[in-house]
């Protein structure tokens, strides 16, 4: 039996399409500070290197990291989890103006690159796939780079963003070692934006599954999965697109703690950000094929319906018709009498749909 | 029953698809300005401080607020209640151009920036979000800035747009006692923009809950809902696109009356209006999205119905043939004489039907 | 009964839906010159005025003009329909190019701004809105602004495009008369632009009307009223879009005969023009919802009909198969020769479409 | 009898819908120069002219307007027919940069402007309107403009692109004898693109009758008949689009072959070709309108069959339903034997179905 | 007999319909370098010329192209097939960056031109059609042009892109062997984007074809087809649109390399790529076009069979009315005793039906 309530319960699947998805999607509000939770675990990494040496410490206290502002070699301190108190001390002992301490603390902010008194502020999303609910999650990543001290505030002390760039800081030969503090910069930026293709290519296979969905059974909930997937996409346009400007911001910047020579690695971060960008829009083209490939099977498949209905109407009618003619009580009636009347009169109900269905299939029809 | 005119008259309820709300959001004219009323009220507080000290006055008559203008500290004058002779009388004391006084004093007036004659001023729309008629109502905001003052022009003296910037004032240690006039009007626009979030937030949760309607039952209103809902962003869009332009007008200014240390602030509203602005469209596509999606269950919907169709004329068919060939009146019809003729052909009535259906579940139709 | 050329018929009501108003909309050709007719009619008036005194003259003869060239009060010119010959005597008296000659006695021509040999050109168009024909119609006005005069020229002379101007000048206190000629200029340009609002009111008005037929009764005339209005849209739309560049082109010159204070006025007109012109985006938008509406109303309208067939075919189905089953003319069907065996029959042909029924619509069908 | 494959033949009708014409647009390639066929008749006139005097030849060989290069009157030589060793040998002689020469024998060429070597050089195509085949042609048309000479080639002898040109040459107080040689060129792009609208006059009309074919009875040619419409806009554009470029350029060009008080002139023909392009979409406003026009058309004829079938199926149902009953062969039915019973039920069979027809037709049905 | 499984299977063609495709375009990641797999053969071509003499040299090792760097004669240095060591080695021979190493070795990299360190590098895709998969096909080539020499890395050794600039290399009077290095440069970029016309020509005759199809048979794979060739298009468009800025960003350059008089050769190609870049978006419209006329060819079908039902409907309807009228067992009734009752009844049942289809079609339904 058809019941139409399951046509609608389908789409209904909470894990399949979330409303509660579009709610995290819109409710974007960068203007609110104080709703961001205390981080429960804060970590504190310092690497302290140049091109001969690299020490490694892990501080109990942020407060510990005073120490590594006016070395004369270059520091990076990963604060990994946001604590209001920690990041506004870290902020006036390393010369972080108040208005990037709002930055840091914030949500959901739009990533932006700032030059404010002698230092150099970006902030960015790091962008993961969570396979679990199929979305795209993003952590927020703030980069301070100043005279010979990077430092970098994560919101998720749980995730490990930057641990590539650890094994090539500890090898002595690596360039960025031989390099100044704009290119450990430079580094985190370009993992951040690689890290974008991982994402994309996770997007891709669902693209790709999906569409295989819809080539091979376009079922009802195709068009909901469809436009789940289009939110993903969403989000990841809208964390990408700001970073292009933040990108040509740095390169356009004549900010003294940018080397003439690291520019060139920055223009390749664009590159790469620039071309993300212009995939995605193949994305979003590719989406568009897919809808209306399956409103397309959608159609066709109404059309079988109507082309069985068609079919059975016409194989119906002349039967319906004879056994009504010969059905009536007339007095006289031909071939009611006859022997073979019966027969005739049923084979007349049978050639009739025979011949009606070989005709619509030599149309092409069927 | 069905009743044809029930489909029709549900659009035509007038709280939910209001043609007035049409009329309202299309008849914008800023050209004509004798037609703003003279508010019943006019509510005139002044707050005159400075780093050490602050003194809140609420006068009795606009004129009161002439002796505010040659101080030392800086004064607050805020109007809430717009009258053409008062805002005359105010704008001749503090040197304000006759052409913005046309500019408060006119209605749907598009937001602005402008510097005139030594004065800066910024003409906007506050955002409202009436829960009641579920639309965006806006009240226009006039900022001037002028040396060491502020004078503010509000449509209406019952809403209290400012309110959060009074506590902050009466702050010994806030930053806006420590600094000068520009941070005042920073900080009014910070507070609208602010609020346009707010205002999103409202609009956002109505997607929310007008997906969920769509996804779970798709009724004859809901387009009409989506209709409604586009229009409120036509209105949300249209008072924040230009909110871009009068910021960056702002930052890109050269008078004397900005002090550069506040540029800063700026650019972080300005960043906000950007975001907001971004997030508006992404409320646009998810719009979009919803009306693929509702359009696409009207149209499974009425599969639904073919199928029961095409359900019930196979089961009408064999019966109908059968009883049809059963019923002629034939001398000799076989098996019409035999004891099991009749429940012979019941039973051929049913198998033919549900071998049918076997068929076309198989086939994956239903 | 049904007649389906009526329905065909509905989209040829020549005064609904006039292919005739598409010629005059497409066939555009500012390239030709001598197609114009000579105006039947031509009135010339002149104002002769400074912050003193105001002289008004009606002239029989466009040469008695030449004389209020070089006077040291401001003179304006309007000569009220166009001939060759007038304009082109004048335009030698006043210095006007023979080239912005040949776009004064142009039709159809782009609004457009140009400084030529000392005197600043516009031509553009004023919008009438024809309540008859429901038209947007143009009259081109070309407007010479020089040093000390303004020469206007209109295409028509039965309408009063300035009447208002007139009365701002007999006023003695009246802005336009204690500042120069550019000022007369800026107050036309104004007229105009505001003028557009009205236009622009009418059209809304419109949509509104054909919003509440849509959401009422959405007959087969809707779309081609539809269609009807976006063709005006587009008339709109192109006399409006070229006067934001000619204003801005206006405030950007740098030409003497613009005094540095009247700029600020020519900054209002263009506000004007840009909201002007966001608003018909605005109508376009709304416009688009419309036509959805309407679509998704005949949609619905076809799913109703579907939805009475499904139902008469479900009533049908059970009284044609019991019928067709005790018609049978077998010796020995049961119940046949019951006494209530009839009633029987016919309670069940009743029982199982009541059955039927209160299923879909506990299904939430109807 | 209904023929689906007539449906189908429709569209294959050749001179109506031509794949043929999608190749030659899309088999577009400038790249390739040897592809050009030598013209089978070459005609070289040359206006040797000045204010005073004009001559006029018909050159038997190119080779001939050798002469006219060094003279002090205004030279145009109008080549009739491209050959590959012609055009080589004229522009040795005139020193035309090889790549230019390059650009005058390519075919499908974007139009476009360059300054080489001292000499102007313009790629355009004319357009012309195809009655027969109803399509837009093009004529490639190379003009170099140097010191006192403009050298013109044209693709197709028997076209007589610049008579128009001719006529005013022969008049001894025309402009173009009164000025120099960027004049004369002036005058020949303004001639192309006065032409353009002559075209788009020609597609106003087909759309126009399109429309009108549309409104009245939108049979199943029509979207093939749009197609192929806007295949002829597309044409159109890509050939207009790129010469607001090449008009521009020679606007902003600051070559010393330019006259500045011609640059007046040619500014205006970049208002022509800023209109033309405006226009073209407009078509295209209107072009989309149409298609939503006839979609909605075939729905709205959809629509009446299922009214129609609704309708029928209707009046069919109550009389199965009471023959089926009266036709049962219950031995007791009422008014079986009553005499009037007959009538009795042949009555409820007509009533029934009026009344449901009355009601449907309360209801706004048909 | 009708089988809707086979509906669904149309598309599940593989070599129709590849999801397999869709990963090759969506899983794009230029950041990941290790992957490219090291060709198994390389060949290396240097070409060493001046305008007197042209050597050519196959190489048996990369190393030996070493002392083609400072030579005073042009030295082309042609490298197909990728080895890491290769690259590296001869990159450090002729100061190559090692960032353009980075970019010489990574795959599907956005076309891009750099200027780092005395060379001009410039890398982009050759595309070929693959007649057998259907499908745009692309080879990388990096271009580094230094003083007096170029050289290019191709990936593919088994495609010989360049043959033709050989030939001409070989050619003494041929311009490229009169002019320096650059206007080689040159004429690789001028062969790669000429090339992008076949392969757009290979495209437009697959559009062309299946433009046929749609209108001929229109049958359910059309739109998968459509949709696989928007894919190509998404490979061609993605691949072209930064050759623009890449050939742009050479003609800007103010680098020592380009010689002013190659700079006109630059902006051909320039025109060159424009017009492809142009005549791609036509192909896109044209799509569109196709799509909307297979669309509305389906609903033309589904009318069809509509039309098909109502007709049978209709004709069925009045013949079982009457059928049950006389079928009926009431004692009297008329004209069932008369001798032609049947034969009338008959008659009414054959004449209703041909009354109700002249009726229809006097009406214009078929």
């Amino acid at each position: 039996m058809v019941t139409p309530k399951k046509v609608l319960k389908y789409l209904y699947l909470p894990n399949l399409f979330g409303t509660q998805r579009t709610k995290e999607i819109l409710h974007v509000n960068p203007t609110i500070i104080p709703q961001r939770e205390e981080a429960a675990i804060v970590r504190t990494f310092v690497y302290d290197y140049d091109a001969e040496s690299v020490k490694e410490f892990e501080l109990k206290t942020v407060e510990s990291c005073y120490k590594f502002k006016n070395t004369n070699t270059i520091s990076w301190i990963n604060i990994d989890g946001l604590r209001k108190a920690d990041v506004e001390s870290v902020a006036s002992q390393f010369g972080i103006h108040p208005l990037l301490v709002e930055d840091i603390l914030s949500i959901n902010q739009r990533p932006k690159m700032d030059e404010v008194e002698g230092v150099l502020f970006c902030l960015l999303n790091m962008l993961y796939y969570n396979e679990k609910n199929q979305t795209v999650e993003t952590e927020q990543i703030s980069i301070v780079l100043g005279k010979n001290f990077v430092v970098s505030f994560q919101e998720d002390a749980k995730r490990d963003v930057f641990n590539p760039l650890r094994q090539r800081l500890k090898m002595n030969n690596s360039k960025i070692r031989q390099r100044s503090a704009d290119y450990l910069c430079y580094s985190m930026l370009d993992l951040i934006v690689d890290n974008y293709y991982v994402v994309m290519e996770r997007l891709g296979d669902r693209i790709e599954n999906l569409e295989e969905e819809v080539v091979r059974s376009s079922n009802t909930r195709s068009l909901a999965k469809i436009n789940q997937l289009r939110k993903e996409l969403i989000v990841l346009k809208r964390n990408m697109a700001p970073v292009r400007d933040l990108i040509n911001g740095i390169i356009r910047s004549e900010s003294d703690l940018l080397d003439d020579a690291t520019t060139k690695y920055f223009k390749d971060v664009y590159d790469h950000i620039i071309q993300a960008y212009d995939l995605s829009e193949n994305y979003r083209d590719i989406m568009v094929s897919m809808q209306d490939l399956y409103i397309n099977n959608v159609n066709l498949k109404m059309n079988e319906v109507m082309k069985v209905m068609a079919i059975v109407t016409c194989l119906l009618a002349p039967a319906t018709v004879i056994g009504g003619i010969f059905g009536m009580n007339f007095d006289s009636i031909p071939y009611l009498h006859n022997q073979y009347g019966f027969w005739i009169a049923v084979t007349v109900m049978l050639v009739i749909p025979v011949w009606m269905i070989t005709m619509f299939r030599r149309r092409g029809w069927f």
